[in-house]
């Protein structure tokens, strides 16, 4: 498929392919039968999602890693969590993950749901001990026992795989659909300009494509997910950017063929997700163009076509939903955060 | 005027004295004549409040220690910045600080203006090598170089003291007027229950309000600061509690009858701000309440009593004005947070 669109598309201008293989992105994502969206309990997975208290400093919330008053990261190389600790790798963007069909770098997680869990109780994000003792100090704030007997209903509904619910239904509705390509692509000409039609045409000719699929610009949905090995050729940057000291895939799965392999992320936003890769090596989005180019393609691009490809990119960006601030439930006169 | 308050209040009802002491929280806090209140200005401050990417580790906003979805504070102990590093002091609520004549713990601020700059460069806070280096990651951002010249005019107006300017005027806006307190001193006797009542009526007869001045529960206005010493008298709170490690105002004038004085803290919110005072060493509202008792005014509370009075405080609680998630201006393709 990649190879035929790389053969099409020097014959045939965009619009024609627009109409075949561009689509705008959808104004909702896959929403799994077990978890169905309710108001009460996105906004219940705001709260969680925004709450610091469930970190073992009182200091570390999702929002921390993945700000969503920016691009739903962490502008750092790789993040930081508790106790000034930064793991290995930088965080992906929070917003349209819903469109992921597994989650984090490795694919390690199969849903949103099991994803959220995670952070939790890394050492080097929210530092919990357990998932029981984060849920002990969310089921001893009242106003949120309150929501999670109203949105679960049942004896004991503040449980670790509900918090996980609420959280996943709350990412499920931070999508960005009405960006300058989903107008264009929906046939506003004027949405992009000239050098975002330039960087598109050069994007879908080199097969970028390929891998970051429209609309979500991820890897294809399939339900184990769709690795890619990076960087799959040698160039200088490999060495420059150390983009072969993560095992990638191989850590979680054991397997040798693994190695190296990567979910596709979505390049929605991804002018706003500086700095790249997996390791957050790469300091820029022209750069960032450049290793692609060379580690996946074995293409070199001049300037110009990379700083086409780029605005191309840019015209992923947002528009981003207007939220409230949450307020997060309190316990009058005490703290569920431990003296320290 | 306290002792007087005192011998009044054994004969007059409380009615009678909320006539004539007691008053709801203005609409308005005091606006220094040097920065009115503009609606893009407060805009740009709270885009600021909210900006991690001013901290070394691009980590910490003002928001981390001052969370606005909470109290205006972080639950903790002391407050944890830049490294996982904790300073000596417990966050004091951004929540009404503009009705404090001074800031900060000791009062070594004279306005908000000149607090907003103290935790950019504080090693334990921000951990920004110096303001300039703060303020030159602010003008590399275009969202914020366009606001600074609409807000101030001028060949250079993203300045540190512009930057500061911004973040107190918005500041000024985080007030919460129209509590039980201030709904039932504006005349509804139905605002405030029978045990608030009375937490109101035993507060007052024990002289709380000479220090905790009605209607914003600090210390009165004075320009220079209104200082009391803490703890006062002994008791065997100050060895359990350490309640006096800590030099207070002393350190910052260097005057030994400054020793272990401190600002008047408001009582707004103090509910949602636990754990309690300068060294965040008592975890609850109730112990608080006997910890004054005992160090201020040489008094043993019954647990009945501690209880009417922290039920009262609760009725300084809230309501939070809903306000809008910020969006942080962006630098497409790049980050001003340097690799780390």
């Amino acid at each position: 498929m990649r190879h035929l669109g790389l053969i099409l598309l020097g014959l045939i201008p965009v619009q024609a392919v627009l109409a075949q293989e561009w689509a705008a992105l959808p104004d909702v994502p896959p929403i799994p039968a077990g978890n169905p969206q309710t108001t009460a309990k996105v906004e219940l997975g705001k709260q969680l999602f925004f709450d610091p208290r469930f970190s073992s400093t009182g200091t570390v919330s999702c929002n921390s890693c993945h700000n969503l008053m920016a691009g739903g990261e962490d502008s750092r190389t790789t993040s930081m969590g508790v106790h000034g600790l930064a793991g290995p790798r930088n965080a992906p963007t929070v917003w349209n993950s819903a469109f992921h069909s597994v989650q984090f770098w490795d694919g390690r997680a199969a849903s949103l749901e099991e994803q959220a869990k995670g952070p939790v109780v890394a050492q080097v994000e929210m530092g919990m001990r357990s998932l029981d003792d984060a849920i002990s100090r969310v089921r001893r704030i009242p106003g949120y026992a309150a929501q999670f007997k109203q949105v679960f209903g049942g004896e004991n509904p503040v449980t670790v795989d509900n918090a996980a619910r609420a959280v996943a239904a709350f990412e499920r509705t931070l999508i960005t659909p009405g960006s300058a390509y989903d107008r264009f692509s929906a046939g506003d000409q004027t949405a992009m300009d000239e050098q975002q039609k330039r960087g598109m045409k050069r994007f879908n000719e080199l097969g970028c494509t390929g891998c970051h699929h429209p609309p979500a610009f991820t890897g294809p949905w399939l339900p184990g997910g769709f690795f890619v090995t990076f960087p799959f050729h040698d160039s200088p940057y490999v060495t420059k950017y150390q983009l072969r000291e993560d095992k990638g895939r191989e850590a979680v799965t054991g397997d040798p063929g693994d190695k190296h392999k990567y979910r596709v992320p979505t390049l929605r936003n991804v002018a706003l997700t500086a700095p790249y890769f997996h390791n957050g090596s790469v300091p820029t989005l022209n750069e960032a163009v450049q290793v692609m180019a060379a580690s996946q393609l074995a293409t070199k691009l001049t300037v110009e076509e990379a700083a086409d490809i780029a605005a191309f990119l840019n015209a992923l960006t947002g528009p981003f939903p207007i939220m409230t601030l949450p307020r997060l439930p309190p316990t009058p006169g005490e703290t569920v955060v431990p003296p320290q």
